[in-house]
Order: structure tokens, then sequence, then C-alpha cells
């Protein structure tokens, strides 16, 4: 029913399966009124529309023509459709006059897609009493219509809307218990208030706090949501489906959509947009027209930017830069930046649904880039990563560093206590925004050299450089600091180390390897991978290492795009000989053991286990239930993702053992 | 020639007027092709375009084409035509055979609208000898050509390019002399290697010393330049016109140009824009049409998208809003957002060029909106106001905080000497970010409640927050800081103050409308306004202040939108006698006083003398050589702008003072 094509942060590109055609995500669903519509949306890209079953239900005349015809002839769209319920108008006046079941049996009886059950929508902000009372009926609401829908062999598609109000353990509770239904879409209700009041970092703890508790292999439906300045944001939070009247409801106000915000038509002197409507027409010219002509053009350049900025946001998680369009986007209005800083407390969790690897580098865009899950993740990596006696911070260069830096390295002083100083029991670092301390022996590997800063720093970075130091410092007996850095930072050294002209870094294949395999497969790795007689072949071109051999076998080759290692099969011997269950690992089942032994793809139905640190784009060990290796394969989700999906890949396998 | 519609920061949304028609600017020029142009840019909404004459010098049968049938229907285009001379070719191969005066000879013979002289280019980072030398011959040139233009009454407006190189001081002194020689438009050449190369922040400090030494009266045309991702940024510094190859030399090698920077089609999944081509076809689609038809629609896409960005930022700049569009266009590659940091070392230049008030808010994106000309020039003005003996530190609420704030205030902490307090010897200022110190009696003013900031705050706001507070506690004897804000901010002091229970801010529109006063017009406006028997009247509707009488008579009229102060004739009498020539005046001559008394706007070229407080938008007293008052009215211009134009507006002219 759905899958995920592409990932970035919690935001996937994915595909929608419905009756009436396939819709790639994340997607704007227009607001159709099935009484008087007169914009053709599909004329504009729309690729899904959302109309108002109970509107249809409750005029006669639709009604028997929904009933007679479908929804599909009624609004005249042939692509997919999904229903609302009557919750919106419950929601404004407070009682409607018909039950869930009927609501759910009218949905199915016009032919809807995706139909919804009556929840309640609790306002933000109620009191606790109130907003737990709403969500035990949505609940309740929700498991009679999924009951309903198995007993009645209905075909449609069914949400079931996670309430709860600004009770953020309410939000978990709802998303928990409507997860249990197994429905096949799950919106995020009632968030429109809070998007009108700009509480956009509520919105982010309310959005946040339903996703972590909802599946990841249905579709997320952030109701209401329809201003394309938040599309990228809320994508990026693992929403996959926004809806929205405000493309005609704004254009009968005269008002202009933007990601940049709304344009009032009466303040315009130009048209600020590229659309067809704004290459056409001047705000003047636009004015003048009559009424009805007008907002037809308004709501066209509305649909256009909406969908042109669905289209940018899907570009973005394909290629691996949503949070750079994340962090452009939230500059629009101070009240979104506070989102995105908000979203700053959820880095644990990005973290987690972030991949390896990806193909865009990674641009600092001001204080809130240091909270992204790369830079997190470096961290914990190398505060794991074996430590020398000394550690050495040198300047950075141009990328990659190590390609710059060798030899004897200049004036240091030195931090911590003076000692000795054994340059083969050194840590060779660069101290860099934005990640920090970079190894020099790995800094090839993404995203350390596939990262780009503003030399003109703000005060949040020094401090992060600051805080990196005092914490590293810890961990090594001595620490010898570049004067250039020194200075650039104004720390303070009395001392300058009397060896300081003997500093010097040495480059070396096999501790660089080393290093690699162990930042990648945990500490260990490359003693294990890169024992033996070492050979290691070169790019003639780029000088980049390309195959390692250990005693006259292949055991791995280095990616040109990220230096991470990708094992052959007698690499993946020696890491699986090397590393503990369930490190590194992804468990299948029985069944299908023959297939992956064959180099068959690992599909999510036959992983009975897997390692919770992989994470999507990582090299993993495909074992059986014995830990008997079957194949090596590269992973396209992690370890939730897996548990969720009852189809997809789970695995790119890349070569199997055969018995 | 060229006149001012509107300002913001050092933009201008202008108007050149040439013999082939008027063209808004900031304004792109797409570059033609003389001889192999397919492309037709008028279609897309191009008002001006470029095309190079050497290369039709050089063309037998483009010559005579040209010289038969005039440049504009040669290249098949009804409005302004600039042309370059060789300098390209000249900077590519070194050398080119054709004389200066031929030059200028030929462009005016094929009837150009703006002709160029053969400067010099000089690439960035040369030897200081090289870029001496290339610059002398460039003012050679353009001087000889200005000369020739007078001796031979050739029609076509002139640019004189500034060189220099990466020289500060050269592209000063290149700007200098060439502003001696009173040209129709200066281009700054040779920055198209800068922005190549992604040297933002050097290209900032090129741009910004060349334009501090450019006359305000002609368009600034930056050479080369034509992405649409820098036309924000440069817009600000100055720059009124761009040309572009890009649009088509991108397009012919499949790359999308976007405000985002570029695209490459191969690496499109998605169309990442809202254009018509981008709504129309998918990249697939694009990738399978014939290469001639796929330039066509690309170079369609990037005339689109370019232009589209120009309205915007003209829109922008009308609007008051430019400096947020530059600071989230700057996020789009850390080289950007280093030169906008960059632009925070001018500062000091773009507070003379801004207005004093705006209709937009000003929005807090980062750090570096700390640094824009609002900041500085409310703390310059607040730094100067008189102070009573104890500053009192409320914590912010919602805008305009007076509205919210009044009665007691709950407990403060004492920082200073513990003295006793007489709530008639306290100021009261809100502390908050963006504009650090607010005080309540004057918060109405723009843009102290019109702003909005995260409430999550960066290091450097809190830094701001410090800043601020230990410069101004240095002006009292004592300093009470509510604990909210202590605690907010983890400022550490011993002593609560034992009568914090008393502390109340008691509002008082007398003591409101003089500290209004005196911050608009200077220290001592208020007590010379508002003496006598004051009576203020408010809207019934809104209860802000709107008339203000002084024994009878009507003094000043408070502004709704931005609460600055609109004074009468009787206001205007009175700032007048209270304050010292030059302050707060505009001289004009003998010839225009009879007008300016008769209510008449005061041109530019009838300015004698200005005071150089005077910002675009504040209010004025205009009088005559010998000060006498002939009227009031306000500036639209400051200091250096009506000293540079030789028309249109400098004041607009309120009421003037018959005789």
């Amino acid at each position: 029913m759905f899958e995920i094509k592409a990932k970035d942060n919690r935001a996937r590109v994915g595909v929608l399966h419905t009756q009436h055609g396939d819709v790639p995500t994340p997607a704007l669903m227009p607001v159709i009124h099935p009484g008087r519509q007169t914009i053709d949306v599909s004329k504009y890209g729309a690729d899904i529309v959302i109309t108002n079953s109970y509107i249809i239900f409750k005029d006669d005349e639709l009604k028997r023509k929904a009933l007679k015809e479908g929804v599909h002839k009624l609004i005249n769209f042939d692509g997919p459709i999904m229903t609302d319920s009557g919750s919106f108008q419950l929601s404004v006046y407070g009682d409607i006059d018909v039950t869930n079941k009927e609501v759910i049996d009218f949905q199915e009886a016009i032919g809807t897609d995706i139909g919804t059950s009556l929840d309640i929508p609790t306002a933000p902000y109620v009191t606790r009493k109130k907003a737990e009372e709403d969500m035990e009926i949505t609940i309740e609401r929700a498991k009679e219509a999924v009951q309903y829908k198995k007993d009645n062999d209905i075909s449609m598609l069914l949400n079931s809307v996670v309430q709860g109000s600004t009770f953020l353990d309410l939000r978990e509770k709802c998303a928990d218990e409507l997860t249990k239904l197994d429905a096949d879409l799950y919106p995020i209700g009632a968030v429109v208030p809070l998007m009108e009041m700009y509480k956009y970092a509520d919105l982010v703890d309310v959005v946040m706090h339903s996703m972590e508790h909802l599946p990841d292999d249905v579709p997320r439906h952030l109701m209401g949501a329809g201003h394309p300045m938040i599309f990228a944001l809320c994508a990026a939070m693992g929403c996959d489906l926004f809806d929205s009247a405000a493309y005609v409801l704004y254009a009968e106000d005269d008002r202009l959509l933007s990601t940049r915000g709304t344009y009032k038509l009466e303040n315009l002197t130009e048209m600020p947009c590229s659309c067809e409507v704004c290459c056409k027409y001047t705000p003047d010219e636009l004015r003048a027209l009559p009424k009805e002509e007008r907002v037809q053009l308004i709501a066209q350049h509305n649909l256009a930017v909406s969908l042109g900025e669905l289209r940018t946001v899907r570009q973005a998680i394909s290629e691996g830069s949503l949070m750079e369009l994340v962090e452009e986007r939230c500059r629009v209005h101070p009240a979104l930046l506070d989102g995105l800083r908000q979203l700053g407390n959820y880095t644990e969790d990005l973290e987690y649904y972030n991949p390896s690897s990806k193909n865009s580098a990674f641009f600092y865009t001001g204080p809130e880039s240091l909270q992204r899950p790369e830079i997190r993740r470096h961290i914990q990596k190398i505060r794991q990563m074996p430590k020398k006696s000394t550690l050495v911070l040198v300047p950075p260069t141009r990328k990659p560093y190590s390609k710059n830096l060798s030899g004897k390295l200049g004036r240091f002083y030195v931090y911590g206590e003076e000692k000795e100083i054994d340059l083969d029991d050194c840590d060779f670092m660069v101290l860099d925004i934005p990640f920090g301390l970079i190894p020099l022996d790995m800094d090839e590997v993404y995203p350390l050299s596939q990262n780009d800063a503003p030399r003109n720093m703000d005060t949040d970075s020094i401090e992060f450089i600051e805080d990196c130091l005092a914490e590293f410092s810890e961990y090594y007996n001595q620490v010898l600091i570049h004067q250039s850095i020194a200075n650039h930072y104004g720390f303070d050294f009395s001392i300058i180390h009397p060896q300081s002209d003997e500093i010097k870094y040495v480059k070396d294949d096999i501790r660089k390897i080393k290093a690699i395999a162990d930042y990648q497969f945990g500490v260990g790795a490359g003693d294990a991978l890169f024992d033996g007689k070492i050979k290691i072949e070169k790019s003639k071109k780029t000088g980049k290492i390309r195959h390692i051999s250990s005693d006259g076998k292949l055991v791995a080759n280095m990616r040109a795009s990220d230096s991470f290692l990708v094992l052959t099969k007698d690499g993946g011997r020696k890491l699986h000989a090397a590393t503990e269950y369930p490190q590194n690992r992804v468990v299948v089942n029985q069944d299908s053991e023959p297939f992956t032994r064959d180099g068959k793809s690992v599909f999510c139905q036959f992983v009975v286990d897997c390692d919770d640190n992989i994470r999507a784009n990582d090299e993993v060990l495909i074992v059986n239930e014995d830990d008997d290796l079957l194949a090596i394969g590269k992973a396209l989700l992690n370890k939730r993702e897996i548990e969720s999906f009852n189809n997809g890949q789970a695995i790119k396998t890349r070569k199997g053992f055969k018995k």
C-alpha cells in the first residue's frame, strides 16, 4: 500500500498505492468542495485530492449523484480521492447527525479511495479532561471503524486520526492505541489552530510526539496543513500527506501563497514569483479583473507554488539536502525559526532515521545546523573510538584536509600536562565547523569532507568548538593545539611546546583503512578486516584507495563518493567472525535463507531481528537465526522501519554465500 | 535619467529612462548574442537587454546590418539595449584591434541606448602593480570617452566601469576618479571570477568599497552577475543592474537556475520550481527531448526564475523587507552566508541609506539580523537619550509591551550599588531580542513593536543582551532586573531588592510623547514641543494617541502605523526655535523659497545644505540660507543622495509657511 523510495532525516519519498493510481509522497491533496468547485486541480498537477463526505451526505442532490455515479464522477477527478468525515463540522457546530458506521458505509458506497472515521478534533490548549475525553471517543470510533471495515469487507483504505490536543503524552497514547489497530493511514489532527496562531514550536512538539509513536509503513497526514512555507519542515518530521483548501480560500481573499509567506494582492507592486500567472500579469492587471477571473488566476498561482514546493521537497529528500531546504524555509518567519529550533530537541530520533551517507554535501546555514543528526552521530562515533596518549589539533585547510596536510605542522601550544611526545602515540584531528573534531585518518568519510561552513563564525559555532575541545581533552594525557587555532579562537595557553617544530603528520594508508573500518563497523573491525599482509590499490586518476586485499584476498573496496568500505565476501566473513551478534547484522528467517544465499534482496517480512544501530545505507551482514553468514548487503531501512513494514525491500543484497 | 522610487538599506527601486523606454530597477539584462540568438527574451518579460558591440563590429555581415538598420533591428528587440565594448574579449585574448574612440563611435552609430568605453577588466588577486596599471588605463579611457561624447554630441548614455581587482583602495580610487567624470552609469567590473570561485565575502568587500565611492544618482551595474541566488544580496548593496548570459549558457549545459543554486538536469527526480516549464514537464520528459528544444525550455525556466527573482527583490524593497529576503537567500550556500556576514562590517554605511520607517515588520532570522542598521540606529539613539538615576529592566510581554505592562511588576534583583529607589527617577526598559533595550515610553515607535524573534535564542542573541546590559548599567547608579529576566539569562545576583513589590510602571502620556520627540528629533525636542498646557486626543477605536495640542494649538499628530510624530506648522515653529542649525533641517536656495513656502515639494537641485543625520522618511524642517523656516516635510533621500541628484524630489513638503 505504501513504499519508501528515499529517506532524509524523518522524511520519506514514497509511493502510496490506491485503487485509482499511485501517488508520489510527500503529496498535497487540494480540497475540493463537492458542491461548488470551479477550479480543475488536476490541470495544475494534483495527483490526489480530498473532499468532504459529510457535505455530500447532507445534500440530497449531491448524495443522490454520488451514490449513483460515484464520488470520482461527482467531483470530476480520476485519481485517488480521500474523503474526510464530518469531524470538521463536528468541531465547528458541536454535533452532527450521523453515526460513525453510517459515515464509513457512505464513504465506501460512493467509492472513495481513502475514508475517515468520525474522530473528534480537539483544539489546542483545552483542559486535560476535555482532551482525554475527546481522545477516548476518537480511539473508540477508530476501533469501531477498523472492525466494521473488516466485518463488512470494505475495500477503501481507512484513516485513523491522532488527537490529544497539546498534551504530548495524550498524543503519544492516542498514537500507540491507533497503531494497534493497524489502520491504513494515520492523520495527525487538529493542528490547524496551532498554525493559525503561529505556534510552530508547539506544532513541532505535537507532530514529533505523535510521529514517534506511529508505525513507519503507512503514510502520515498532517490534516489541514496547506501553506507551502511549512511543507519542508513537516516533511522532515515524517509527514507524507498535506491537504489544503488554502489555495482557493486565500484566492477568494486576494491572497497569494508563497514559500516566503502570504502576499496580499493590494500590497503588491510586483508579482513576486516565477509561475505562469505571475509572469503574465502585473498586480494592477490582476486587480482590474472581474473577481471570478481573478480568483481563478490566484488559485492557479497558489496551486503552482504549493505543488512546486512539494516537488522541491521530494527532490531535496532524494538528494539528501532536505535539512538545508528546511533551514532556508524556516527563516521566513521567526515563529517558524522557533519551530526549527524546537526540532533540535528531537535530534536523537531524527538520527535514527537519517541515512548514513547522502548524495549531497552538508551545508552549515546557521546555529540550527549544529543540531543536525550528522554532527551528533559523528561526535558519538569518535567518542567511542580508541584513544592514543596525545591529541594533536591542527587547523582546517581546504578539504579533504588530509590531502593538504603532511610533514611538519608548525608551532603548537600544550594543553594539559606537558609530557614527552611520542608521534606514534598521537591522534591527529582537525578542529573545524561544523563537525568539531575530524580525525585526519578518516577525514574523507561522508560527511566529514562533504560539507561547507562560512568562515565568519557565529558564537554558537565557537562554543561548539570549545565544548568539543573541553570534552576531548579529558580523554587524553595532553593536547597539542596549533597556535593558529589558539589565536583564532582566542584560547590562552602559556606554554608553547618546545618540540613544536617536530610535530608532523605522516600519512599511513593501513592506519587509515583501519580507522575507517572502526568508525564504520565498530571498534575492532579494522584489526579484524585488515590483518595479515595488506595490499592497497589506488585509483590512477584520483590517487584514492580503491581495493584492499589481505593475504592476497580482496577484503573491501572503498567507495569513491563517501570513502566508506564496501565489503567483499571475504571481508564479510572476517567482520562476521570478529564481531558479536547482533552487531552489524540483519537476521532473516529460515524460509528466506535460500533466496538470501542466492543473492536475492531481503524483504522486510523475512527479517526476524536486526542490529538497532544499523542506519539506512549502512553496509550489513545478513545472517540466519543461528548467526550463520548468508550474505552481505546494504540496509535501506532501520530496525524500526523494517519491523513496521510487512513488505518491501529491507536490505539490498550485494553477494550471497551459496551453501 | 534615473530616479528613485523606494529605498531599503542601500537598495533602490528606481526607473532608468532611455530613448527606448523606461526600465524598472533593479533589473536583469539578458545577454543577447548578436549572431546566434534563438530565444526571444522579451516574450519572457525582459525590459532591457545587453549585447556585445565588438562581436558585431568584427563580423562584416552583422556590422553592415547593424549600421544600416540599427542594433534594435539586428537583435530584434524594441526596448533599451546596452552594449558592451570589447573588454571581455580583451580580458580573454589579451589584445583587440579597435580603439576606444572607434568603439564609442560604432556603438553610437548602431543606435545603442547605453554604450561602454574600452575598460580593462582586471582579474581578482593579481599583483598590485598589474591592478594599478590596468586601472590607470581604464580611467584614462573613461575620461577620453566622456570627453569624446561631449565633443561629438553623442546621444547614447555612457558606462564608466570601476576596476581595481581585489585591492579595495584601488576600487575606491577608481570610483572616485570616475565619479568626477559624471558618466551616466557606473558598472562594477571583473567580479565574475569572484562569483565563480564562491568568494562572496570578497565580492561584498569589492562591491561595498566601490559603492561607497560612487554617486547615488546613477544606476550601478554589477557586470556579469546573472545568478538569481545573488540578486537580493547585491541589490541590498546598491546594485541596480545585473546582466546574464547564464540563462542560456546554463541551459546549453542542462543546468537549471534557482534562487537555491543550480540544479543539474541529470540529477533531478522532480522539477523543483513552479514556473510554466516545471509545471508542464517531468525531468524524464525534458531529458528525452531533442537538445535544441530542451535548451529552449530550460532557458525559458532560467529566465522565468531570474526575472521572477528581480520582481521579488523589487517588491521586498518597496515594502521594506529586503534584508529578510537577503538573509533567506544567503542560506543556500555557506559561501553566500559568509558574504552576508561580511556585509555586517558595513552596517554604518547601510544605516545611512536605510529609511527610518518601513511598511514591514523587522523579522529576526539569525545572528546576522543583529548586524542590521535598525538595531545599530536604535542603540545609538537610546545611548544619547537623557538618563535617570535607576534603570528598571522588565521582561518582554506581547507587543506593544506598554499595552501589557502596568501596575506592580513583581520581584527585582539589584545590579550595582543598592540605593533608595525613587520611582520618579527611574527609566523603565524592556530587555528583548532583537532591539536589546526598549524604553517603555517609546515602545510603539517603529520598529520597536513591529518586530518578531524566535523564543528559542541563539548564543549571539544572548551575548547581545548581555552586552546591552553591561553597557547601560554603566550609565545608571543602579539597575533593577526583574527576576524572570535574570533567571532566563542565567544572571547571578545575590541581592533581591527588599522593596521589589513596590516597583511599578505608571504610564504617562506626556512623558511618552516627550520621549518619542527626543528619540525622533534629538534631546530637548520633547520639552520644546510639549511645553505649556498639553492636551492629548486619542483614537476612540484603538486608544492610541492621535493629536497633541499645547496651549490650545495643535503641535503634532502621531502616525498610527509607526508612532512617529508628524509636526503641524506650530510644531515646526517650536522645533525650529528649540534646535540649532543644521539639526533636522534641509536648506533650500533663494530661487526655490517662494515655491517651498507655497507647499511645493523640494527638488534635489534646490537644496544647498542638509543635516547629515536626516534619513529617508524622517520629518524635517525646510529653511532658507538664513535659517528662516519655510516649510515642514518628509525627507525622501539622505544628504549624500540629495547632493548627488540633479533633479527629482528630495523632500515631500507637508506644509509651507506663506510670507
